[in-house]
């Protein structure tokens, strides 16, 4: 089982420090303690267990440290920034684990991303000595680059030459999306395994700039210093995070709001959200008093969680329902409250992890059905994630006197809970009909199932004589199905309209990056990937496709 | 060798009649002709040969029958319009050939959306019966889809829930980016077999409208009259296309304007492309007299001839090197009368055709380097070309007195030769200074080497002393790389900036269904698309990626 749960003080590979309005983190991979037997993790290479410390840092800049303004990675290695992700771990693990390590390392820095931009807090690469691969990749992840110019330094991206693979944690498309560097000399760049040193790295905007080892660390500080002078910290104290412990059993996992009921059997997998149960704040100093036992974190936390495990740790299961649970004006009257305090750090971080959690509810590969059953509470965020899923049943109770089973738009939905692409999941519903979308979101209004219905938002509208054989038949249908046909047809059908860079990397990219990895050319006896290192040089099948 | 050549006397499989305003392309597919032996075109199932004759079929409506301003697609089989791509022809057909295949067919898809909003012809699917799979992408590739109300038809995409894999054709991509089908509705639509009949249909925006079968070619007529009544016709009378039959040897393609040299033991092949040679029309009388002949229409018809072979006939030739010769004010002076002349239909097609062909060019999933080297002619559409390559490698003649290398914009790049993503090439070169590509498309400079390496368009600039080994590395570098992983690098780097309808079909469902169709699950001895049709169902290997 994957233990998603970290803590600085126990990190084994990265150093989080804060000093001021500064924090810094320090790689300093441990070879001895891969996350998996069988590998050495050198140069500063990483896995997911390294990946995983990282994801747990960011969320504790966040959460912990609202004082930061200016987040520096460094390396704890002389001369090497990162060697990227370990070659043996990506040789030797199978190809579902591969593809959820790059989505989950991509997820990673997308978050790194997000930390810049909607949460202001400046993110800067130090590199002391060569980044390479996924060390590159992590830094095009930050606003800024600094590299060291000794004659010897370099950033690259070798996979292709090297690996016979695609750099496959948003490089290629950051390349020329993010720092739009010339086609040209992103091809180049991308095809040299060396990589491209200090001036011409700079002059090609691969990097922001480059300095002396002599004076590099003074340099980087005046940055810093910089940087912190012109911007306000988001808050003066934290919260303190607190691991996740779910109760784990055969088929069950279960959470304080989130309980997943596993049938392996069927793949499938029952994901049941509860709202808040008790009061809950009613403002940002509530919040703040609160810490993450407040619902909106903690259940949020929960279900991220639960969402990594099974991707992880239960890949034959296919299919996700989802279940709706508790009181549906309880539900907005916390979503009341962070909507109108988004001024405020902690609401403002609580709000952005929502919507994180749903964006990788959205990227699973995994068919997801909303099933707003009898005892539903499809309210606000929970309404999101069933408007994220593939379908949506929906119990019809008009004819049921003791029952009032419904569908509430919250405010959140308005613009707070973005799709990776950018749009609402509103907008992406009705790409046909952006009125109806504005509407919806503006007037919040509560439905009945018919009204529901009528409005779009239910695709199977059931009632009593129907729905169990209505979602039983839906099951077993979808179970049949070849898994991956439904990855690469959801895929294509939950992103509407245009795409940007964050929705191309798991788009377009990953896309090529799982076809490459399946090839002989990477992954076969006499491939790229596993002759890498070897006396013996990859054989290819020098047909273009 | 593959033969483009196709004239609608000979067509085995497609009946072109043009009648007034109205063309209509009638398939009935003839099951005993299929261009590979080995299986039977039953049921309106189509293969390359079927296609290639309707890529012929729509340039003849431009060029031939300018009169057209409706084109209507019918079946000449019974209750059936189309099953779609041949099964037993994929999973017959090697990998390559699949992809190949699928990106020709997706080219002609979107050369048929060209035509109706670029060229005014209305496009309509009269769909008497199932149209299933491709047939069905072929459809909703046109304006308006019309189907018989009997019951019993349907229009489907059965390819995830019968064959395991994607339907390949821009199918996806068009349900939820051009029709808007609702996420939900077109995932049920995408995993039901037997498809979607005419009234719901009709609600999911499936298709334009039903009609039952005793009153659907009447009230098909009255639309296709209505459409005709409001829509000029482009022109009175057309042009004749005439056979590309270029010499084809062991180690050459020679055509008039286009010479392709082979070597295949070093995986490259030399594009030559050569400028006009006597004198060319100046206006779009000149050129309705000049017909086929013309230097600007002729020249490209090779090219994309040329481009197609050596997609089809040479899989194991990655590098393609581009060669420019000529008088570059002669190719110039040509794309000032395209440019001033847009208002005449025969000027309009020729650009458009133009712009398509070298749309195939940055598509090719081959590597593309462009050498400007002692004789070129890089100007104009052969710059653009040049453009639309991985690299650029320039001959520096300043040291040289008797030489005077040199670049030249033409006044085509400034918008009338778009990308597959709606960008120029200027554009998507200096996506980090759109200043830049705006004001080399409006000033169209003609540069030296190094003025043209300072403006940012040329990757390599070598002089005398380095030219011949620079290129000869580069290209032993190039060819000695993974073919998939380059497909996958330059599929990501040549399309910066938001993607769109078109450039999704490529980059990101091409991607997927290239992934697929290497999977065990689609084309392993139990997979399903090997396994359609057989007693036995397909087995699956269960783990979601």
């Amino acid at each position: 089982m994957t233990d998603f749960n970290r803590d600085p003080d126990s990190y084994q590979h990265w150093r989080l420090g804060v000093d001021g309005k500064t924090a810094t983190l320090e790689l300093a991979v441990q070879p001895d303690k891969p996350y998996r037997d069988g590998y050495e993790l050198k140069l500063n290479s990483y896995d997911l267990g390294v990946d995983i410390e990282l994801a747990d840092a960011l969320q504790r800049i966040r959460f912990e440290h609202p004082e930061v303004t200016t987040l520096v990675f460094k390396s704890g290695i002389d001369r090497i920034f990162s060697a990227g992700a370990n070659i043996r771990m990506l040789a030797a693990s199978s190809h579902p684990f591969k593809v959820n390590f790059c989505k989950y390392t991509n997820e990673t820095r997308l978050g790194l991303e997000d930390l810049a931009t909607h949460s202001g807090v400046h993110t800067i690469a130090a590199l002391n000595g060569l980044a390479a691969g996924g060390g590159y990749e992590l830094a095009i992840s930050c606003e800024r680059i600094y590299l060291v110019d000794d004659g010897n330094s370099a950033v690259s991206l070798p996979e292709v030459p090297l690996l016979g693979v695609l750099p496959g944690t948003g490089g290629l498309t950051r390349l020329v999306d993010k720092r739009k560097v010339r086609r040209d000399h992103a091809d180049i760049f991308c095809t040299v395994a060396e990589g491209v040193r200090g001036p011409k790295a700079k002059e090609w905007n691969l990097i922001d700039d480059t300095f002396p080892r002599s004076r590099f660390d003074e340099r980087v500080g005046e940055i810093v210093k910089g940087l912190n002078d012109e911007t306000p910290a988001r808050g003066d104290r934290g919260i303190k995070l607190h691991a996740i412990e779910p109760e784990v059993s055969e088929d069950k996992i279960a959470y304080r709001h989130v309980t997943v009921d596993l049938e392996p059997e069927k793949r499938t997998a029952t994901i049941t959200v509860h709202g808040p149960a008790g009061a809950q704040p009613k403002d940002g100093a509530g919040y703040l008093e609160a810490g993450d036992d407040a619902w909106a974190l903690r259940a949020f936390r929960e279900l991220d969680d639960a969402i990594c495990r099974l991707r992880f740790d239960h890949e034959n299961i296919g299919l996700w329902l989802l279940k709706t649970r508790g009181d549906m004006d309880a539900i907005l009257e916390v979503e009341k409250t962070l909507a109108e305090n988004q001024d405020h750090w902690l609401v403002r971080e609580i709000t952005l992890f929502i919507a994180r959690t749903i964006r990788r509810w959205d990227l699973s590969a995994r068919s997801l059905f909303a099933l707003v059953d009898q005892q539903s509470a499809c309210a606000g965020v929970f309404f999101e994630l069933a408007l994220g899923s593939d379908r949506i049943y929906m119990y019809d109770s008009s004819f049921d006197d003791d029952l009032d089973v419904q569908m509430a738009i919250g405010p959140l939905s308005g613009g707070l809970l973005p799709m990776s692409h950018g749009m609402t999941r509103l907008e992406n519903r009705f790409l046909r009909d952006r009125d109806r979308a504005a509407r919806l979101a503006a007037e919040q209004p509560r439905m009945s199932g018919k009204d529901a219905y009528e409005q779009g938002l239910v695709t199977v509208l059931a009632d009593d004589i129907d729905w169990d054989d209505e979602v039983r038949i839906a099951i077993e249908e979808r179970v049949s199905l070849s898994p991956d046909a439904l990855t690469g047809m959801e895929a294509s059908l939950r992103f509407g309209g245009a795409e940007n860079c964050d929705s191309k990397i798991f788009g377009r990219l990953s896309a090529w990056q799982n076809w490459i990895f399946t090839r002989p050319n990477a992954t076969g006896e006499e491939g790229a990937l596993v002759r890498y290192g070897q006396p013996e040089a990859a054989t290819f099948d020098w047909r273009r496709t």
